[in-house]
């Protein structure tokens, strides 16, 4: 039996898992992200994590083909240029991991990576092209065209985040402009819209009981029940989400738009609210690109290493 | 020496021309687009010229390896849904046209194939992907990575110009949209502007003397020279879309950005009114995509038409 290792690298923890070379996985786990000193122990981590693996299941090095790995910044050509999560600058993950583990090494920027396994086993590819976001602390993305990653001159392709979607936002963005689409539609954006509301107004909700220990979720489930406060902030978040998903499939014009990350899943709650700005924004190309939740959750990331390990 | 035909097919004209298979343009020539009759003998008219031309030059049909077109719609697998310009519905443009005139027929979108000629014989590949977009009556636009057309699930790739870049609009879009790209970035967009401004001031302009008859080209006339009210419909104009060209590197991340198009004659002018909004989208991605006009002026899309047709 051959075998293949994915990885997804995150800055909290460390995904991973073994996969036949049919695609069945028979075995993930995780470990924690050291970022302690500029997280330099990070990739001698996973190369002891992954060889400790295969002794525990009695597999020998010779029996793996290859190791994917997704990484929470932009690359290009195996080397990302700075993962503020990791602590990292500039690393040559391909050359640096593969020689700490003696396997062929392919990587790839997380998003992307997830996106892949979205396109491959979330979707069994019945989607020909997809855009594949996530929305979580941040907003990520990914293109997939075709089993291929559209990654981009310099590695952001997909990376829809701070695309500019309001032009009358006065509060600043990490990035240090205003109106990114990450202020609205990320976790961490809805819950700033919720804070702002609630701040705003004197409207009874449930969310005053959370204080300012308010999560996206606690928005989420206090909208499903009603909560005035709560709608609107999930209102206007999925509102600029469906603007902003339209005006990009005027770019990439996928089949489909895939949604995942912590936010989703809300699953067709979610769908259902982005969906009146999305097809209000398709009228001219059409409404045949598809919305829908991602199947995988948070091992997105370790079947697209893997697929990103074996296409080649 | 064997030969191949590049055709761009418009609504007013039709731009044709002859190849050797290297590349070398031998002729160009034009013929009236008939538009009568849903645009019936448009197809036939087009093998007719390309029959008559070949005659005329002492060519046999057996030089000719293939024809390559560019048609104004959204295509798929060679056939084109709806050209409202031509008044076609669904029409075959791949089988049509190559069982009228003998000759293997590769078809896509114009802005597609306009995209690939600036990409191949303008920039001469010196780009690897690019985005290029045609500012004329509408706003169209190509993408291109490493040689190949993305076209997009339904045609629309790079069809940016019903992206939403403004949500405070009152005047509606031909789309039935309000806020669209083309209301502000299209020759008809900046005239749009000009008789707004015009109307909304008593600035004294040199535009009031054009009264209603007042054109995009007698915009960037004035705005040259210093008019207040050209430059401010020139600097709104130019504005939207720098930052609306960041937002589309968000998603695809060109090395390029190439600017056509009638409205792109004004050259470095143009690229200077939009790079300071474009520089700013574009603080979180790196500065790293340029911006140039485009180099192959209307001729773009016979070359594209060329290498589609022998790119194969």
């Amino acid at each position: 039996m051959r075998y293949t290792v994915g990885v997804d690298l995150g800055g909290t923890a460390v995904k991973m898992a073994l996969f036949t070379l049919s695609g069945d996985m028979t075995d993930y786990w995780t470990i924690p992200t050291d970022r302690t000193n500029n997280g330099e122990n990070i990739l001698t981590d996973i190369a002891r994590s992954v060889s400790v693996k295969l002794t525990l299941m009695g597999i020998d090095k010779k029996q793996v083909t290859s190791l994917g790995i997704g990484i929470p910044g932009a690359m290009k050509r195996g080397v990302v240029d700075k993962c503020i999560n990791l602590g990292w600058g500039s690393v040559n993950v391909v050359s640096e991991l593969s020689t700490l583990c003696g396997l062929k090494v392919y990587a790839d920027n997380d998003a992307n990576v997830a996106a892949l396994g979205e396109y491959k086993a979330g979707f069994n590819e019945s989607y020909k092209s997809i855009l594949m976001i996530t929305l979580g602390t941040g907003v990520g993305g990914g293109l997939i065209e075709e089993g291929r990653i559209i990654s981009g001159h310099t590695g952001y392709g997909g990376e829809i985040g701070h695309m500019r979607v309001r032009y009358d936002e006065t509060e600043v963005c990490k990035c240090g402009k205003c109106g990114c689409l990450e202020q609205y539609a990320s976790a961490t954006g809805i819950r700033r819209l919720a804070l702002k509301y609630l701040s705003e107004s004197d409207t009874k909700s449930a969310l005053r009981l959370y204080a300012d220990d308010i999560t996206c979720k606690d928005v989420f489930d206090e909208a499903i029940k009603g909560d005035e406060i709560a709608l609107k902030s999930v209102d206007t978040s999925m509102n600029i989400l469906g603007h902003a998903l339209a005006n990009i499939c005027h770019v990439f014009n996928p089949e489909a738009v895939i949604i995942g990350g912590g936010v989703a899943k809300s699953g067709d709650f979610l769908i259902e609210k982005i969906k009146p700005a999305f097809d209000k924004g398709m009228i001219y190309i059409g409404g045949q690109t598809s919305l829908a939740p991602a199947r995988l959750g948070e091992q997105a990331g370790v079947y697209g290493a893997y697929h990103l390990a074996t296409s080649h």
